[in-house]
Formats: C-alpha cells, sequence, structure tokens
C-alpha cells in the first residue's frame, strides 16, 4: 500500500485534497508542496471510510484535539461517547480516545462509526491493559496491539520513541520527573529490564505498520515538563534532538509524521520552545499539550492552557490539546469537554489572526463591523459560542430620536459609546 | 495637603510603606525611589481610612481591577455589593464602581465602609448622570464632582485628558470609532461645541484636586480599540503621545500617575503597545482592559482578555483590569465577576512567573512538589481557587506494595505517571 506522500510524489492528488485545500484557503499545489515536505499532515487511515480529513501545520488553521476516554477509577463508555459529541460540538478537529480500561477497540468502532472526525489513539495504553506490570509489555505484543488498531481505521498514533536510556540521568534532576503516562511506562520498563526504549530500537517495524494504513505517527514527549520548573531543560530538549532524527526517518519512509511538545511552560520559554521543535524536527507540525503558563490553576487550567496555547501557536505550534478545568483533578465531565475546546479555540483563533490568516482577519473585521452596526443576528452566528452568546445577551430598548430601538446591551445601556457617536 | 511623593522626596517614609514593601519582597528604599520616579503608585486617598494600600507598577506584582456598578437598565445596589465582595474573594487588588444609574455616591460610602480594598472611579460618569446631553457637561459640573468624590475617600480616577478634537479625524478610520463611554462624552461634546477636551484645557486644574487628597490620576485612553482591527492605529497612538505629556505635568505637581490601555489587541501587536506606552510614558504604570486577542469570543472574553492579559503583563503591563465572561453582552452576574477576577489572576500569575517574580517562581515551585509528593492539601492552598480545587478533585484509592493510598486523582487512577516511577 502506498501512503498519500508516495502518491503525491508520483503527482496522484485525490479529490479531497481539493476541498481541504478551499478549507484553507489554500492553492492545491501549495497544499501537497507544504504535505511532501512534511510541514503539513493530513491524518486520515486507509481504512477510515467516513472521516473528514483536516490539515495540521504551517500555514494552516491552528487546530484543536481534545482527549477523550476511561480511567481505571470511570468506565462508561455511553458517557465517554457523550464527550465526543460535546467536543465535536464544540468545535473540535479531532479527538484522541485515552482510555485505559475496558473494552477500548469496541469504544472506537462507536467512534468511527458516528463520527467523521479525525482520530487518535496512543497505542501503548491498549498494549499495557491487562498486564500486571512493564516487564511483561514486549514490542510483539506492541505491534499486535498497533496492527489491530492500525485497522480499526485509527488515524494517528503517539508513539513515545525518543525518550532513550540516556535521558533517565537527566530526569532525576527534576522536580517532577515524567508525567506523561506513556513516558513513565517506556521509563520504567527501559531501568526495570536495563535495556533500549523498544519503540526506538524497533522503530523501522512501527515505520512499517504505518505505511501499510498510512497512519500519521505522532512522535510523544515523554518527557513533557509537569511543572514550569522543568520546562525546556536538558531532559526535554534532549529527547527533542532523537524526535528530529525519527522525524527524518519517517519522511524517508514517506510516513506522515507530527511531534508532541509540552506541557508547563512559562509564558517567557514558550517562544524558545516552538522554535527549538521547528529546528531540530525540520519544520514538523508541532501539536502541544497547552502549555500551561502557571502550575496552579487548577479547576482552571483551561484558561492557563489557552494562555499557553495562544502564544504557542503565535510562534509556529500548529496543532493544540485542549487542557479542560479537570485537569490534575479529575477526568472531565462533559461540561468540561465542552470548556476544554471552547477555551483551545479561542487561544487557536488568537493565533490565526496573529499569524494573519485571511479568514481570521476577516472574521475578526466582520464582527467589529456587525458590533458597530447593532447586527445581534451576525454577531451571534460569527461568536465561538452562538449558544453561550444568545443565552448572555441582554439587550435593551433606548431612544434615539423619539424611536425605540432594542440597541444596546444592558451593560452600557443608553450610555453604549457606539450609539452615542451614530 | 501634601501628596506621598512630596512627603517621601523630603524623606517622610509612612509606616504603612513599610508593610507594602514587605508584600512585594522589595526593599523600602528601592520601592520609595520606584515611587518618586513614577514607576509605581500607590493609589491612596488621604480621606480613605480603612484602606489596605497596594502597590502598582515595575517590580511590583501585577495587580487586579474588578470593574462593578450600575447601568441604566439594572440598578440595583445591594446586588453590586455582593458583586464587591465577590470580587474581593476572588482576590482582586482593586474595585472601579463605575455606575452610571442611582445614588453612586451612597453606594461608594458603603464599599468604603464595608471593604478595605482600593477604589477607583470614572467622575466624568457621575458628572453626565441627570444630564439630558453632552452640552450640559461643562468643566465646573465636572470640577464639583471630582471634588466631592475625592472627599469621599476615591483612591484614583480616570480622566479621559489625552483625547484631543486634533483626534476626531483618525477615529473617522476606524472599523468601530470610540468604543470608550468616557471618550464617547468627551469627543461627542467636542463635536457639538467645537471646543478642545476641556479636561486637557483644564488639566491644572484637575491636579490641584488630586493634589489635595492625594489622588492617583489614572489617565483615560478614551481611544483604545474596540475591535483588533482598530489596534495600534494613529488615533490611538496620537492620544497615547499627548497622554505622555499628562504623565510628565502630573509628575512635575507630584502627583502620582499610570496610563490606561486597551481594549482589543491581537497577539502580535500587544509587545509593541505596552513599550510604546512604557516609552511615551517614561515607565508610568500601565493599566490594561484586557486586551482581548480575538472579537469574537464573547461569552468568553475572560478567558481572550486573560491571554492578552498575561502577554502584556509579560511585556510589563502592571494591572490589568479583569474581563468577564459577560463583556459585550450584560452587566455581569456574581459569578461572572468571579470568573472574571479568576481569569484576570492567572493571567498576572503567568506574567509574574515570566518575570520571574521570587514568591511567583516560589509559589509554582511548591505546588509541582506538592504534586509530586501527593500533598493534596498544599495542592489545594496553593491553588488560585481553593473551592473549585476541593469540588473538582477526586482521590481514587490506588494499591502500592499491598497498601491502598489515596494517592492518585480519577483521571489516571493506578496509571499515574508520577505513582509508577516513586
Amino acid at each position: 500500500m502506498s501512503t498519500i506522500i508516495d502518491d503525491l510524489r508520483k503527482g496522484d492528488v485525490p479529490q479531497w485534497l481539493l476541498q481541504t485545500a478551499r478549507n484553507e484557503n489554500l492553492q492545491p499545489e501549495r497544499l501537497v508542496e507544504s504535505i511532501v515536505r512534511g510541514h503539513v499532515v493530513i491524518p486520515q487511515n486507509r481504512c477510515h471510510m467516513n472521516l473528514t480529513p483536516v490539515a495540521i501545520g504551517s500555514e494552516t488553521r491552528v487546530k484543536i484535539n481534545a482527549n477523550i476516554g476511561t480511567s481505571p477509577a470511570t468506565c462508561d463508555y455511553e458517557n465517554e461517547l457523550q464527550k465526543v459529541k460535546a467536543a465535536v460540538d464544540a468545535g473540535a478537529d479531532a479527538v484522541m480516545d485515552l482510555s485505559i480500561s475496558g473494552d477500548t477497540s469496541a469504544f472506537r468502532k462507536r467512534i468511527l462509526e458516528e463520527f467523521d472526525i479525525t482520530l487518535g489513539t496512543v497505542p501503548i495504553y491498549d498494549a499495557m491493559i491487562g498486564l500486571d506490570n512493564t516487564e511483561q509489555l514486549n514490542f510483539s505484543h506492541f505491534m499486535r496491539i498497533m496492527e489491530k488498531q492500525a485497522k480499526e481505521g485509527v488515524d494517528f498514533m503517539t508513539i513515545h520513541a525518543g525518550l532513550l536510556k540516556r535521558h533517565l540521568p537527566l530526569v532525576e534532576k527534576r522536580t517532577l520527573g515524567i508525567v506523561s503516562r506513556g513516558g513513565a511506562l517506556i521509563a520504567q520498563r527501559m531501568k526495570h529490564q536495563n535495556e533500549e526504549n523498544f519503540l526506538y530500537a524497533n522503530f523501522d517495524d512501527i515505520l512499517a505498520v504505518a505505511s501499510t494504513c498510512d497512519i500519521t505517527l505522532s512522535i510523544g514527549d515523554g518527557l513533557r515538563p509537569g511543572g514550569t520548573c522543568d520546562a525546556n531543560d536538558a531532559a526535554q530538549f534532549g529527547e527533542l534532538e532523537v524526535i528530529g532524527e525519527l522525524v527524518g526517518r519517517c519522511r524517508a519512509a514517506n510516513v506522515q509524521v507530527m511531534v508532541e511538545g509540552p506541557g508547563h511552560v512559562p509564558l517567557h520559554l514558550i517562544e524558545e520552545n516552538v522554535r527549538k521543535e521547528k529546528t531540530l524536527c525540520d519544520g514538523a507540525p508541532f501539536y502541544v499539550l497547552g502549555p500551561l503558563v502557571v502550575d496552579y490553576a487548577a479547576g482552571y487550567d483551561h484558561i492557563a492552557g489557552a494562555i499557553g496555547g495562544a502564544l504557542a501557536g503565535m510562534y509556529g505550534a500548529d496543532f493544540l490539546c485542549y487542557v479542560t478545568p479537570a485537569e490534575h483533578l479529575r477526568l472531565p465531565s462533559l461540561e468540561d469537554v465542552h470548556e476544554g475546546v471552547i477555551a483551545s479555540k479561542i487561544a487557536a483563533a488568537a493565533a490565526d489572526l496573529a499569524r494573519k490568516r485571511p479568514d481570521a482577519v476577516l472574521r475578526n473585521l466582520q464582527m467589529s463591523q456587525a458590533r458597530k452596526s447593532f447586527d445581534w443576528d451576525t454577531q451571534e452566528r460569527l461568536s465561538i459560542d452562538s449558544d453561550k452568546f444568545s443565552r448572555y445577551l441582554e439587550k435593551v430598548e433606548t431612544v434615539s430620536s423619539g424611536v425605540k430601538t432594542h440597541q444596546a446591551c444592558s451593560m452600557c445601556g443608553e450610555w453604549c459609546a457606539i450609539r452615542r457617536l451614530q
């Protein structure tokens, strides 16, 4: 089987790609060139039939992912499906199933049947479910899981292949060590078995599976900082160098690849973090979790994450993994999912405007014009969450030249500055 | 009467200033020097007895203001007092009474009696209440109002003295024109009477009142952009130049002064906006509203404002006026006030960390250490909103070496990375 990059190199441009280019206001040739260079990915498993693909990378709108999935404490797949719906309704571009309990395969089947959204997984989770300890976790078992998920139709997979034995002493210097679930599994196994990360050692086999179903690899950052004190340290950047090497191997195999990033990063280190990824990974799309710009906003980490995500997006991050108000505290509720997606979309919107994306410039301008003309319907339609807009809006009657109107909102009423100067 | 700057120049350092310096981890001499140079202000009306003063400016923590007050549509002072309480409880450093209906004086009396928080006003609002049009608004009436508020104990006052006749043609080029209530009043009067802004023309009289009660002037930006499309334009920066001149006049009169700023500003223009203020206004504290980094987040403008506020704070803004989820839609509810203050505090916290304020660095570090050791009580105590933290937290039992613990939260349970590597 050939990947999309194989096809594009041969000059075979599929019909759906023209639509994706239109969605991004890009010339198809330009999008093709960016995909072939590896600066844009369009995750799309060959077995995923009912998908509306999205482009992720430079020159495209910043995209949003919502994590859903069970935990050992809470395993209710009907509720998780509701969360997928909440994420899709709020405008997520992709969802990742991060389930770590229950029949994950049946769950993903439902997602793929009921939604047309891009789906990602972390196959090492499924590989670990049911095992007693990481000593039982071996590469052949991992491969069976990855192949199974590939055949299900998963579009992109997180592979923690950049974390190596030589990074472990660097982790000792950290306050918070390793906070990535996948990274912790790999690190524990490397320590106990005193062997190299099997995802790195067998990366060619992973590439072969990815190539077969045209899966986009998302190289996980097992050493993402879990506190701002650990950001941009030798451990994180050491892993990123290896990730850069893996990006090169993906490209040589014509497998689409993106790179995952932090985590907790103070505002003043975000630019360095993004630029480092773009340099070490030769422009590969950067997929960041937050980043959270302060450590003690639990309950409001969607806001801390939106601040970091907006800034990361301005500097070149391409794909924002949402953070919900439940981060660090519990599995998110339906409402948490909604709040998380909206906060990330605001961050993405801010980044798109800063990057001067023509459609972002236009939407902001139209909103301002609608404000100027008190066109509430257009404002509602353009709003990030039209339901909340209409729920919150309190229009008040004002009198202008003897004529009653419903022009102003209840904050200023007749004192509305725009109304005054009309 | 002498102002605090008069006193400090004479070497009279009041006792309370030592405590303010301690609150900021600053040497008193350093704080005194910054106040005398005008890089820090401590708004404190000589008639305001029951006040815990806060320092605003370079080298101090970024501070938060919450706007409260009535509108023509909603005039319920008991409810507004509840909002002051909500703002104080959430951690606001100051409140501004922006009431534009009812008996504002009686309301402020209640605030000053019941709270020890810094209080600001926009006296031109009171001056306009009860008038039919801006033609009736004249400087002697304005002065009576300002003097009355000064005697009440108001600590800082917004004066829209920088907006001049020559700026009005620049406003015509904008999409949204003028969105500041005070700016619109002044502009309307200048147009109708074809005369210069009376706040500018009579600024020495304003300085005299400010000097008498030691009121801090906050020079309002009547031309703050109301849409990202109007940010950093000739109108805004034209007014800012005049504000810079007024800052010089305040300093010459030993009157403390800060400068108000936008508004709606896209991410990539925030740095220029802040640096321009610091340059044109010779390091005067910068007090920004948001800024909102996207125009269509109504319902979530507290998040759009937190993104802008964090970035502005990193570049040097000193005082963040909160934005609530109700912005552009209605007068905020109690819950909106709470959400607005918390979002601004997260922005301020992010900026303080980026500015490497020692107490911010420490609090983040302590939070990470508490996470590492599963010390939930310390995490709750350090959190931005301890109530929400405890309401959200779902601890789950995990088994470690045969011993049950309550270590992990329900997101990961036994899969918790930190727990795994312990």
